[in-house]
């Protein structure tokens, strides 16, 4: 341990301040949900109930001694400075933007829990030697124009700020045209300068944690992703009359294929390949009528990008049997895929030893879900905190909750984490 | 050969005079139909399109010098005397109501070619013993209201005349405001005096009279029809986080019992069965969610009663093991069931005679679908003819098309049988 650690070794967060945060954040764009019978939340991103939601949060960022500004993609970058502030700087931050339907900690816990990292070290006098800096990423959840992670994309230079000024929602609204409405285009150039690190702390939205028990999740890495559209075209017939022979069933052509990635992911062949067919359209869907067409998605997840590359390809020279036996005709797109991402292991190993200083269980876990973190890989040093998340880790959903203990848990390891990196010459 | 046949052995039908009424009842209720750019019939029951229908043809069967009259649920009946009118009539028909998408020919040949059937005889001056009377039937289509063969099923009395008044539409309108609207209701009484014999013209909506060759069907009997509905429940989930041991996906349910219908149909267990998932609703319905819902309806047909029981007992069984193997929830209702029917073999030898004196190639063929003819079976000799269709016998369709030779055929095959039974004593 370095004698900066253990300067902050006995350094606690305030676990109520940070839950007060997360429940006044909460009730903006709050909505009652009807199936759930619960208050959800409902910020799209640059939405008026987003902007709202910044309009709360960077007065606390002010008011917490940090020096804000903007990029020329909207994202907030709020400065702790440090002893040098020559250096680069320790980056933690997520994002406020929300599904329609979500609950109170997705993306907020990163955001208001770097902001009670600031507020700690503040209150104990905490110097670092690099500068330390909050982000609020743009449009992490990509629901209103179509892309997850913008704004740490454009950032980290994936994708350029032309590109994603293009971007329109289903309404035709660019999101160029929402930034400069909100007046949220700032000085700051994209792709930005490499932090030293980025940190960022996320819940696990999933139920691995809560399962096992662990109280932190060491996050080795976000999993490939890839989407495939399949557009099955068959042949409308009456179901009384036309003879089996003579059918032509998208619908029996669409539920061939979803039976046989059930197959694929439990044969192993695939290593940890996961597979949904969460899509599923058909015309005209009705009782007595062979439907004509089917829709349907298949989303493969997958740590390893040679295995779900194979998958894809299984699964097309699957979709060929199937037109034969079924006299269909199946066509693919292609509607997303990130190849997967690793994160760094020394920052992995330091999330590790924090937790195990702290008494805190603990195992190391891929995320199944992309995060801001994923783009920030790509230009520096990058690793993840996990926490868990109650009722199986449910998310995108206003049931969505972590209690106040596993939101500070994962803080108060992103603090070590933060102090530690913003140490290091 | 009887001398009565003798005397009508060389009549025929006028094929260019039928041809030109279904023409024009063709334009009422005509629409543009995007998907096959055609036009389109749309005279859903008791709509003023099909009140339209009923305006243009009834006036014509009164020019054929008909006696025009109601029942209490709005079925026409128009009589042709004969030589003895105490005698029960022969009765032939069909109905003019249509689906929202349909062609020129479903029920409108039957409807007709029964009054072209009268047109002839009254060109030849032939009289017959018994009366002949001309029937269409209301709501035979089921698609406004629900319930198919709605104003024959009444006629016949397995459905009650208060019952079907009280049916609704979506937009909660009744069949009884409807007809009283009309002024539709009239004073023969239901259910009806059973009629001496009826005999039913109409397209076969299928493709085997046209993939064999065939000028004439002779129906013998309407297959058994059960539907099940089946919502399927299981959890909503990330398709990114969620171990595939912890999912429950309703689409992947359902699909299992798709392919196992397909199975079950292609096993030859269950004689000729036939089995349609025409409806597949899921819910969420988004690409990265596991479905926590899905509602599926199947479509058994059968000309054994017993078979599509048992097959209906399987599938059930068969949903068991998919709750056990998906951790799902699966209940079942029954929305449609009604069992085989077979026509009278003195009718059928009837049909094949006629057709094969007048040398058409001729088959017997089970209807797929519902027929009035299926009810008016319940209460006196009944059978059908029918004629095929191209393009698969495509039906419910713009598409749906027979030539004039063909509905001619039918029409005459139609003309001996009426001739005939109006003529025995």
């Amino acid at each position: 341990m370095t004698i900066e650690q253990q300067r902050t070794e006995t350094v606690r967060i305030d676990q109520e301040r940070l839950w007060a945060s997360l429940t006044e954040l909460g009730e903006v764009g709050a909505y009652f949900d009807a199936e759930t019978e619960l208050m959800g939340v409902r910020r799209l991103a640059l939405s008026d109930e987003d902007i709202a939601g910044r309009h709360l949060v960077v007065p606390w960022f002010e008011k917490a001694g940090l020096e804000v500004s903007f990029d020329r993609i909207g994202n907030v970058r709020a400065r702790r400075p440090g002893l040098d502030n020559t250096l680069a700087p320790v980056v933690i931050g997520s994002h406020i933007d929300s599904v329609a339907t979500a609950g109170r900690f997705d993306g907020c816990l990163g955001v208001l829990g770097g902001l009670e990292v600031i507020r700690t070290l503040n209150d104990h006098q905490v110097e670092t030697l690099r500068p330390i800096e909050l982000a609020i990423w743009t449009e992490e959840e990509g629901c209103r124009f179509g892309t997850d992670m913008l704004g740490s994309a454009v950032a980290a230079g994936r994708i350029s700020e032309v590109d994603a000024r293009a971007l329109t929602d289903a309404q035709g609204i660019s999101v160029g045209s929402e930034l400069d409405r909100h007046g949220l285009v700032g000085d700051r150039p994209v792709p930005v300068a490499p932090p030293a690190h980025y940190v960022e702390c996320h819940i696990e939205q999933g139920p691995i944690l809560e399962a096992g028990g662990y109280e932190i999740g060491v996050v080795t890495g976000v999993q490939a992703i890839l989407w495939h559209r399949l557009t099955i075209r068959g042949r409308a017939a009456h179901a009384g009359t036309t003879p089996d022979a003579l059918r032509h069933s998208a619908v029996l052509a669409a539920s061939l294929v979803t039976v046989k990635l059930d197959e694929m992911v439990k044969s192993g062949d695939y290593g940890a390949l996961l597979a949904n067919v969460g899509r599923f359209d058909t015309s005209p869907n009705l009782v007595n009528i062979v439907a004509s067409e089917a829709i349907i998605t298949v989303d493969f997840r997958n740590p390893d990008e040679e295995a779900i590359q194979r998958a894809s390809a299984d699964l097309l020279a699957y979709c060929w049997e199937v037109e034969e036996r079924c006299g269909v005709t199946i066509s693919s797109e292609i509607t997303a895929h990130t190849p997967p991402v690793e994160f760094y292991d020394e920052v992995m190993d330091e999330v590790e030893q924090v937790a195990n200083r702290f008494g805190l269980s603990n195992r190391r876990i891929m995320s199944g879900a992309g995060h801001d973190a994923g783009e920030m890989a790509a230009i520096c040093p990058t690793g993840m905190v996990f926490v868990p998340g109650r009722y199986d880790g449910i998310s995108h959903n206003p049931r969505e909750y972590s209690t106040p203990k596993a939101c500070a848990d994962g803080i108060n390891v992103l603090l070590q984490c933060a102090v530690t990196f913003a140490n290091q010459e």
